[in-house]
């Protein structure tokens, strides 16, 4: 779906009535519609773009996001594979905020840290080639909302498109001067999304598995949610890119294709809630409302 | 500020470009704003509208929200001073969701379970005289999005309001068939605004006071978040009004009022980020993302 579609889509929307939603007479479930989808509605995660972070009690995976910051997701990357987060540490948790891990000013990598900002900011692109699939319903902070190669995103008039900081966004974390980040330090977003932040940061891509693994860690009592002490920070173990993992270690995830015909029924059927318990199906939805499925593979 | 307002507002904005916000000049910071603030801006919490959740942790402080469910605020209020969920325990937590706690179908209370479903739903009222204190900025679920008496609201062009599911909104857990709940079970939003729920289930209130003790927990990992077994969920020690209190185990807490003009001079600091930090000052906010203040009262 291109992007003009969005834009028709919405012209549509604005003339609606804000009444009450008639719900849709045989919208199928979320369950329904992914066991109906076909095999090619969904991609394996690319190991090059994806990030596994071991802490004690389990894996956080993130899917990288290079179409969006293609030279902070390359540092991110080598950062990995030069083992430079071996040993540390989350720093910060903010409630309904932030959790943040990585090395800082206040904890130094053990080597010295060394790692230059990244040269160019990426908080934002040209949306050129890129697919869009758009969502019909209006958004307090973008003019167009909608997916590209599984992150929402957003795009204006003008042909700029970029990534939202909606829940499990994970970004660079920088300094109060706009520098860029050194990506030695990286946050992932665990409460209401955080949209004042997007075009504000870099984003490089977003947990698709044990988010909860950081979500539920008790909340730093420190200024910005950082630990008041050394002994209340998770370890984290190893950082690496599946690339760098043995095969069998590697999770056999895949995801939802965002463009794909099955996507596009997920979102119908969050906007028109049909199941028995709702009384007032909706009808709308915001982009940071839509499930983004990830499945194991199965065997076929 | 009254409705009207609201419209016009709203008309405004609809004209606007999409472009870039440019910041304002000066616009103060948040700690600025609450610093300057009147006593008079603000208002003590009503103990008999103050609702504690004693954990072996510490203390959840909830604010009831009698202009929108009296009924299911009453009911509450008389379900506490009977000690009715004295013993009753958190039994689910699903990430990015809600936490929830009381008697249900699986858990009985020990004396057995008679309260009755609350006859009236609740789930959205005539806005009559309520006070409301708009948002300029859309929203992606209602047309008209602001604040009434504290809590997050939305309105339509019929005169009808509702409270709203940002972070922190309790509300009463209700079976699939749509009855009304007994309240014998209630939850906390604790992730990105499910504002699917508005309007399909009565809402109390909303945490003022150590969400954290909620939202931290650890995760479920039954369907929907419930824990798989007994031994996962949290005790609750008691759960009482304010009222029912000694009055020197009563947090001495105070609001800002969301009328006051205090209030939107928080909301226009954070529509437009003026700090340094921020590259993009965004111009525009989600209603679930502007924050309502509460603080310990002093001496003066």
């Amino acid at each position: 779906m291109r992007f003009g579609t969005a834009l028709a889509l919405l012209a549509t929307i604005a003339v609606l009535p804000w009444g009450r939603a008639s719900i849709g007479a045989q919208t199928p479930s979320l369950g329904e519609i992914l066991s109906a989808s076909p095999a090619a509605d969904w991609r394996p995660l690319d190991p090059e773009n994806t990030l596994y972070i071991q802490l004690p009690a389990g894996r956080v995976i993130i899917e990288l996001s290079p179409d969006f910051s293609p030279r902070h997701v390359a540092n991110v990357r080598a950062l990995a594979r030069a083992h430079y987060w071996d040993g540390v540490q989350v720093t910060r948790v903010q409630d309904d905020y932030v959790a943040q891990w990585g090395w800082s000013d206040s904890v130094a990598h053990p080597k010295g840290d060394a790692v230059d900002a990244v040269d160019q900011a990426e908080y934002e692109r040209a949306a050129g080639s890129l697919p869009f699939t758009p969502l019909p319903d209006p958004d307090s902070y973008a003019p167009f909302t909608g997916f590209t190669n599984g992150f929402p995103a957003a795009r204006d008039s003008a042909g700029t498109t970029w990534m939202l900081h909606c829940y499990g966004a994970v970004g660079v974390a920088r300094g109060s001067a706009p520098d860029n980040g050194s990506g030695r330090d990286l946050y992932v977003v665990i409460g209401q999304s955080p949209r004042h932040l997007d075009r504000n940061v870099a984003m490089i891509g977003r947990v698709v598995s044990g988010i909860e693994l950081l979500s539920a860690l008790p909340r730093g009592t420190g200024a910005l949610g950082f630990y008041a002490t050394p002994a209340e920070r998770t370890p984290i173990t190893s950082i690496r890119t599946g690339s760098d993992l043995p095969a069998a270690e590697r999770a056999p995830l895949e995801a939802l294709r965002t463009g794909s015909g099955t996507f596009k029924k997920v979102i119908e059927s969050r906007r028109f809630r049909r199941e028995e318990w709702f009384v007032q199906p909706t009808g709308r939805i915001n982009v940071c409302n839509v499930p983004l499925p990830v499945r194991a593979k199965t065997a076929r």
